[in-house]
């Protein structure tokens, strides 16, 4: 209930409507108080450092699905090529039986560590692979870590067969959590310095926090908001592979934070999009460009590829009219290519958009970018008036399934 | 202009907006005979056969983008994990420098077929690529070949130089050409049967033009087209890891194709968004339910994935709740994850849902579900009365490319 007294009147309303920069900022300086992931960004790294250099595995598999893996997928794609380490990590992270025998096939069982992560500890498709795996692999602590929830089943399994585990703070959820062991401690194994890591993260902590630089994440979180229901669809278009992983994860963080019913019992939603320059060029911009105009768009370019693979200086017969590519660095092609597209799609008046420019291919500024998506869809829940951290959603569907697994085992006796 | 004599009196209008079931046929059995796409199902393929016995490469890289490769790709990772072939396929597709280094470093490149596929012989991303390869390869009849539309700048190319070519017909469109050579020399390379592939689409074309059972496929796309504004975002939701590709191919074909200014100078459009369950059960189905009313979803499952892979039976220490997994096979699992997702979703009045059943993991069930999908495009574009075939909204960019690069080569003297 908001009062206040002019000279010529008294008012009273319980309009909330309108939340000023300073409460805005007020509001998401409480919630950093209960809130786990942002505080992340100053933890003491250095145990998950000293355990990444006890392992001694080339293959590092990850059980996790979701929020357990697709941050650490993020990072890790985004850095893989660039680094030179001799251990690799993988994903188990679906029940698709086709999906989980070619992945298992292909690796040395014996030169694995299996990390198995699940902040409940009882996701049914971590726990369904971390059964199976049971016939393939005899665990004990040397080829097996368990990272979960302090009090979960998973913990118990640990605690009972000495099994090195990792705890996953009570008020990180799985898609705000790769900042913590859940992504730390599987890059740290394969060679990405996660100190620099969190130094990224904490540049943009402390920006935001400290020196008060919140207008430019305010403006941009109350243009998706105020406009949610003219641009239903976010479209982040990121010009470089190496984003693919950046891009996934962007679409869980945004769709199941945002996609929720708010206070006043009205579904809210904003739909999140994930495209790859110059790929998508040649599938999805055709209807940003000519469709309805129900999109904003958000590019992100990498400024320095640190990579130079040059279109050599040659004429190929009936192909001389393309000569004007030769000489050119592939890495120049590709942001004159996006700079080509930026410059189309801002030309166009009804079609919101920003760009986003990334120094390089390194760690600082891959958990920049990070962070500030999860400050921002923070910001953006703070303005929808509904909570970010919860995915009640999903809940019936689990429990249809466990119903209908108990019925057919039931059938089955 | 549509005239009808009523008995009370003579009426004169040029409402053409209701489109009745046999008008709409009839048009389509008009644009079969000069939209090329329809009538691939009829193909000799036996020359496509005859070359691909001769490869002895074991790897096969297609350097092609958009609808030079995504079509092939669906395919491909559809059925590659069922297949007995020591030949792999690749896809360079895109200008990351650091993306053209790992691919290329990943094989052997003496033991490599080149595949050059470009419908217009002109795209800057494979001109690139290829101009490239020409420092890593010395290039003959032998470990090269090229697709390409008759007369096209490649076309020159491979006739100087004698390399064989095979001609995407003229009137085949990039999007709609994988059951051209585009898409059925590679995968007869690699072991797939492109005369099954033909057969699963020449049986939806059977049942659609001869047997005329359109209306299954009318009353989805008019529902789509009719709903335009409340439901601008399709999804299609595939339970099976090897439909990922599938999905691509999709996003492709319905934004490309559907996002266009139409008769009236309107921009129409829906939006495709492809997942993957389990996986995005815990990513983008919160949104789903609990989000905004504003998306149509399509499941697709697999009957059979004709691969085995049990829960043991078997109770660990911390996790006994879960044993209602123990015993199942991960084929019937990830259905049952299916179908209570499908529960969950129909249960939800405000969103619309289908549920396609495709029955196993082989060349007859994909080609059924691409075909049946290149139809239902372009049944929707003869409603949002657009061209589905073009794509005159990316043009603006490739010129601005074209320019700025010829603009650096003049300063770069």
């Amino acid at each position: 209930m908001v009062r206040c007294k002019v000279e010529y009147m008294e008012y009273t309303s319980n309009f909330d409507s309108s939340v000023s920069n300073e409460i805005l900022f007020d509001t998401l300086k409480k919630e950093r108080k209960e809130i786990g992931y942002y505080e992340l960004v100053h933890q003491d790294v250095n145990e998950y450092i000293d355990y990444a250099k006890s392992v001694k595995q080339q293959n590092i598999v990850i059980v996790g699905i979701g929020g357990s893996s697709l941050g650490t997928y993020a990072i890790y794609q985004f850095l893989k090529d660039v680094k030179d380490s001799t251990k690799r990590l993988l994903f188990l992270e679906t029940t698709d039986p086709l999906d989980v025998k070619s992945k298992l096939g292909a690796i040395n069982i014996n030169d694995t560590l299996f990390i198995i992560i699940s902040k409940s500890g009882s996701t049914v498709e971590t726990v369904s692979l971390f059964k199976y795996l049971h016939t393939l692999v005899t665990f004990d602590s040397n080829n097996l870590l368990i990272i979960t929830d302090k009090g979960s089943p998973l913990e118990s399994y640990a605690a009972y067969h000495q099994i090195k585990s990792f705890e996953i703070p009570q008020n990180v959820g799985g898609r705000f959590s790769v900042f913590s062991a859940v992504g730390l401690v599987p890059l740290a194994i394969v060679g990405m310095d996660i100190k620099a890591l969190l130094a990224g993260a904490r540049e943009i902590y402390d920006d935001f926090f400290e020196k008060e630089k919140y207008i430019e994440l305010f403006n941009k979180a109350r243009f998706y908001t105020e406009y949610k229901y003219k641009y239903n669809i976010n479209v982040v278009f990121s010009y470089a592979s190496r984003l693919k992983g950046f891009n996934q994860w962007y679409v869980q963080l945004w769709g199941e934070s945002l996609g929720k019913i708010d206070k006043e019992n009205s579904p809210q939603g904003l739909t999140p999009v994930g495209l790859v320059g110059p790929v998508d060029q040649h599938s999805f911009l055709q209807l940003i460009v000519e469709g309805k105009k129900d999109k904003t768009v958000t590019f992100i370019t990498v400024k320095d590829f640190k990579e130079t693979v040059q279109i050599p200086d040659i004429t190929l017969h009936g192909l001389e009219s393309m000569d004007y590519l030769n000489g050119i660095d592939f890495a120049d092609l590709i942001n004159y290519q996006a700079e080509s597209t930026i410059t189309v799609v801002t030309d166009i008046k009804e079609i919101p958009c920003d760009v986003v420019r990334i120094q390089s291919i390194d760690e600082s500024s891959i958990a920049k970018l990070m962070y500030s998506y999860e400050l921002l869809t923070s910001i953006c829940a703070q303005l929808l008036k509904i909570d970010a951290y919860d995915q009640p959603g999903v809940e019936k569907g689990k429990v249809l399934l466990k119903k209908a697994l108990i019925q057919n085992q039931i059938e089955g006796v």
